[in-house]
């Protein structure tokens, strides 16, 4: 294992922190507020993104900050999955970043996803506005109905039809459905429902303006609706599109899912990472300044303990994500699925409870849009659940682990 | 130590329950949509009650359902706090029920502030129309721009001016502070600077269209306004009202806090536990109807002991809390500082874990507002730090233990 | 619920304390000297009780302090659960206690199983030596071949042939088996096996010399044999017996087992709640008076917030634990399956934590025989097995949590 | 960072393993049962060691396996910290197994200050034969009057009286001081009392023969002697020894325990480590072999998850650990104190919670000396308070976190 950073990973990495503190945290608090302004209520219609992150976002295009995720030289920026992950760890201290340097979910699986298994057309036509930051796109997973952590118990349907496939479904929890510039889904059903059970669905590019497409409602995660993002229920009701918008094909819908898999749980790991320093470098400040019973508040009780543990937490979570990167990078997916399943376990947590001393050392500031740290708490809870609970990736990593013993 | 159901809570007990189970659980995903139609933004001065709301409040009134906190025969209903934690229980069920039966905080607080303190003109007043659910009132204590865990920290200042007082400050995180009924706050700030420590302080009713009120802003908590309540920010700037205001005298804010504090430690804490039983049930109904990988989810992994778990802390929480009740009742507060201490450190950390929990077994589900359940997990949060956080009353349970081997 | 001391029951609490901190506390030291003294390897042939411990036996015996557990006015002290519970709390300060007014385990279940099971004869030839404290006794239940946590597992068989029945199976962790005074077992076994799975089962009492019955070791619980008592391993090979020994009736093994259960549960775990205060206590007085960087170590980092979190715990538990005993006295066992099977996690776990607690502000000290915290560390780890490991006890917590809802 | 295994670690790790598998493993229920034959008691002037031990360490260095820890070339193997951590993680899988290798504290910590501090006659006497394996010596540190957490609390004393150093001081918890080859101590204690905090101790050589020392007795660490090597107290009254003998120089105590620091932390860490993943194993294999309720244990209930946990919590552990020893060789000591500090928390906490697992699905075989878990728990115990206890080192991290935000 390796994890030093390489010179062009250290390069971009000095790049992308010095638009962080230039940029993006200085500003943060105020493009909040204006985002919280222009999108005041859940009616997404009306949903608008500030002038000022769409400014950014021209900047750090300007200066190459683009596409960073991607691994490709002339998609991307050619960084590989331990390259790109400090990367992601430097946009993660802001909720807003990412978007910035175009590295959001869930565009960059779906870009990986087209990158990976989309024909030339599909990448005409949708990867290249993606890259370009033109249009957003969603993903269609997750089901009302059903509990979604078991993906074989989906019930939506794309259903071959001529040259054209009908899609059935209704699937919510699809982020960034509310936004002014989301264009489409990439959407997974059942395509062959004979078929053996990792061999049954498929995965269709659906244009968010083709007839039948209904969006719902948007969905508070935690009493907040993310706008000008969305966490976003749709109803597809006998949808046509040309086959040719299936993915690879039918009945590789489980393959795709496994392949976009790996390196956006090092993506999202990452940021929660970065999400969980900033949270401490918070709680630290906080509690210096604030003064109570005679001392700074950082002194008081097990305050300092709370912080030991908290750094000795973040590190222990960045290896392990470090380690699953380079597992992914030199071995490939599937011989980093312990690590790929456990850090979607640990990191999270780990977020959560950083989050949660840092808010308790807040006080009521800590609970408002003061400071980044609601955002953050919620962030950390979704996390747990979204991507598969953390529950199934334990039952994973107990499974490979008792084959070692049989 | 005898927790038994009085005859007379058994009684209540068993309508309350009606009530509830007739009129609260059945409606309340109605009436809080409502409630999110009515008031789709923060801007408090355009809130509104639902009319389903005020007829349930007037249903609960005529049935003798009202101000079950008050001990008193007359004001309420005669009921002693092991009586009444029961009925608070119940009510917890559901973040709109307190409200409904005139039982909700910091209502509750402040009529027992005037009950015990008042004088007979600031009964009829202030006391009576509350009683009567006419109008609402805030109380200001915390403040933005100091630790307020460590209430000497407080700025604000009451001055007496002649035949009145001028008071200065700002104060946050007053709830009830957006609602269209809200008249007054018991507001409290430095009247004798030159006292002890707990003699500098003063509690003064303001009305809140006395001239120099500004109520800036509404907070989020965790993404949420709360409305139609609200949780605000004011600054009263030279605000002069008649010496008459002064609850019982200057100098007397902190001794006043002090006789607010037990029974209302019960009230919250009670209501708590009715959540978390609510969340427990509402985890083990979602997880005997979704399947996941052939099993009922509830019967994967771990969750049977987390419903175990859930059980188990649920219990200990509950009869800590009553037997902090029984000894206010008792032998009163001076004797119950570790009990009312402690139940305010382990029942809101108890109702974060069992919500947590229930979340994870709801998926998706469990963080929208189709569930009252990411309101349970803010009110859980708000809890370990309103009143003071945490780490304040494990402070005062060490100390009080230290102190029995001096 | 009333958890109130009786007039009774306080009477024996003063006298039991006030024995306690005569006899018990001042002389613990050199009493467990001098069982090491005597007892310096694992060959219990050659164990000895110090003669302190005979003499401080008959003081107690001589002033009633004596089979305070059992209810009977006659054989006991008719005290009920509740009013033994706080009794059993004292006597867990220390290890030695229990002994020194004929209170310990396993005794107490097998003279409650013959209190209520045994025939007159039974009753004569054993429970009366037992209420006197002239003979101690075993109990063999767990067996090291199978997972004995599945009481249906049981291997051991006890066969009805003529008159006799005949004995034969391995138990271990039969603690007292290493005792010079131990004369028998109570020894379960298939006596049914075509029977329902709850009515194949059979009690019998076995003299220890009966040919046949091979005491095989003592069993260490964390380095420790526990002399003079032990933990035994015993081969019963053949062992005939009258069928007059057989208690109850064959099939009834299960039933006894039942009734044994409750009142049990709440001994042991009212001793570890005490056995919790003691380790409470020692931790605080020693992080008085031992200083570091220049302050009383209770007073470092996070140990006063870990001093309320033990107060915290223990009180929880103890309310537990009283209200599974109330329930006992006043609805029955079984009504109170909850509750016996939820202190029987709690109490442990909390025991474990605390003692752990006061290991970590004793530093060395605390892991060696000067002080009885590394006792307390073994028994709650021991208690966390025996009688069932929490993850069955948890089962059935939420087993009977499910039923609520179906 | 990069942890990869060079080739010579992964040729040692190869010829280790193989050594651990082949030799170590299946004896070592039989070692341990004659270490116990053997040794019976806590009188350690009886004390043996098994021929099996003598023989096996013989091939061990007869194979070259021998001295690993020490990174030089000639009296070590050249092996890096990063290159002997997987080694001493292999070896810590029997905790009979460092001492084989003679890679065993505190020989290794004395070996290091030789080889570090030591004068030319000093290795010749003490270093080479401790090299050869042909005595064993202890480090005179802890000290049972004070809280030795705190360094400068020590009072042991080291006088300069002309040609001689003349040591006073009683010291507790020295490790290996029963063993029968134990030949000398290296010994703490204040040179220099008016001088700077760190400059007032020295470090000198006290041969366990020399006049006026008496060893007190063995203690027990969680009822285990841990026989043949003990952990002794010891009091030194009026020793003289020639100032040769003091190690560096007088008040250079401090700046050896400093450098003495880093590696010995790795090796005890990546021990834990071993132990860690053994008593996993140890733990799915029981599993797997027991049954109840008609299922292996193993999946009943919370144990797959728990199983999950352990799993990432080791590599979590392992890791951080790895991160501090790759810091040690590129950077420094002094450039990984927060990492040196965080380990020592981290791991050995870790392994208290993964044998207590272990031990929790091993029933009460757990408990006693037929599995490796009983003793792995002292262990574990025992590194939460050796070299400091937790706290003290999370009172590093967090002072070292502050001062970044400073």
């Amino acid at each position: 294992m390796n994890f030093a950073h390489s010179e062009k990973c250290q390069d971009y990495l000095t790049r992308v922190r010095q638009f962080m503190n230039e940029h993006v945290i200085p500003n943060e608090a105020e493009i909040l507020a204006e985002v919280r302004r222009l999108n005041p209520t859940g009616d997404w219609t009306t949903w608008q993104v500030p002038e000022q992150m769409k400014s950014l976002k021209a900047k750090a295009k300007a200066q190459g900050l683009w596409n960073l995720f991607l691994p490709d030289e002339e998609f991307g920026q050619g960084l590989t999955c331990v390259d790109y992950a400090p990367l992601a760890e430097e946009m993660g201290r802001s909720l807003i970043a990412p978007d910035l340097f175009n590295c959001n979910a869930p565009d960059t699986g779906n870009m990986e996803v087209l990158y990976h298994f989309g024909s030339n057309e599909q990448k005409a036509k949708w990867l290249q506005p993606l890259l370009d930051g033109e249009i957003r796109s969603v993903f269609g997973m997750t089901e009302p109905e059903v509990a979604s952590s078991d993906a074989t118990n989906m019930q939506a349907t794309i259903s071959l039809d001529g040259d054209e496939v009908i899609v059935n479904g209704r699937k919510w929890w699809s982020t960034g459905l509310g936004h002014p510039d989301a264009k489409m889904t990439v959407f997974m059903g059942l395509s062959n429902p004979d078929a053996d059970k990792h061999q049954r669905h498929a995965m269709v590019i659906v244009p968010l303006d083709a007839q039948g497409v209904k969006i719902d409602r948007m969905l508070t995660a935690f009493g907040d609706y993310d706008a000008p993002y969305g966490h976003g229920e749709m109803t597809l009701t006998n949808v046509r599109v040309p086959k040719e918008n299936v993915i690879w094909d039918l009945g590789k819908g489980f393959a795709i899912a496994q392949g976009r898999l790996g390196p956006g749980r090092i993506h999202h790991c990452m940021r929660a990472i970065g999400a969980a320093e900033r949270a401490l470098q918070l709680a630290i400040e906080r509690g210096h300044h604030r003064v109570a019973f005679g001392k700074s508040i950082i002194k008081l009780g097990g305050n300092l303990e709370r912080v030991a543990k908290a750094r000795m937490q973040i590190d222990q979570a960045r290896l392990l994500t470090l380690n699953a990167a380079w597992k992914i990078d030199n071995l490939g997916v599937k011989q980093a699925m312990t690590e790929i399943s456990a850090i979607k376990v640990v990191v999270p947590n780990m977020l959560q409870e950083v989050v949660d001393m840092a808010i308790q050392l807040h006080g009521g500031a800590g609970m408002c849009h003061d400071f980044p740290l609601a955002g953050f708490a919620a962030m950390a809870r979704s996390l747990r659940l979204a991507d598969g609970p953390d529950e199934v990736h334990m039952a994973m990593v107990s499974r490979l682990e008792l084959k070692k013993y049989q």
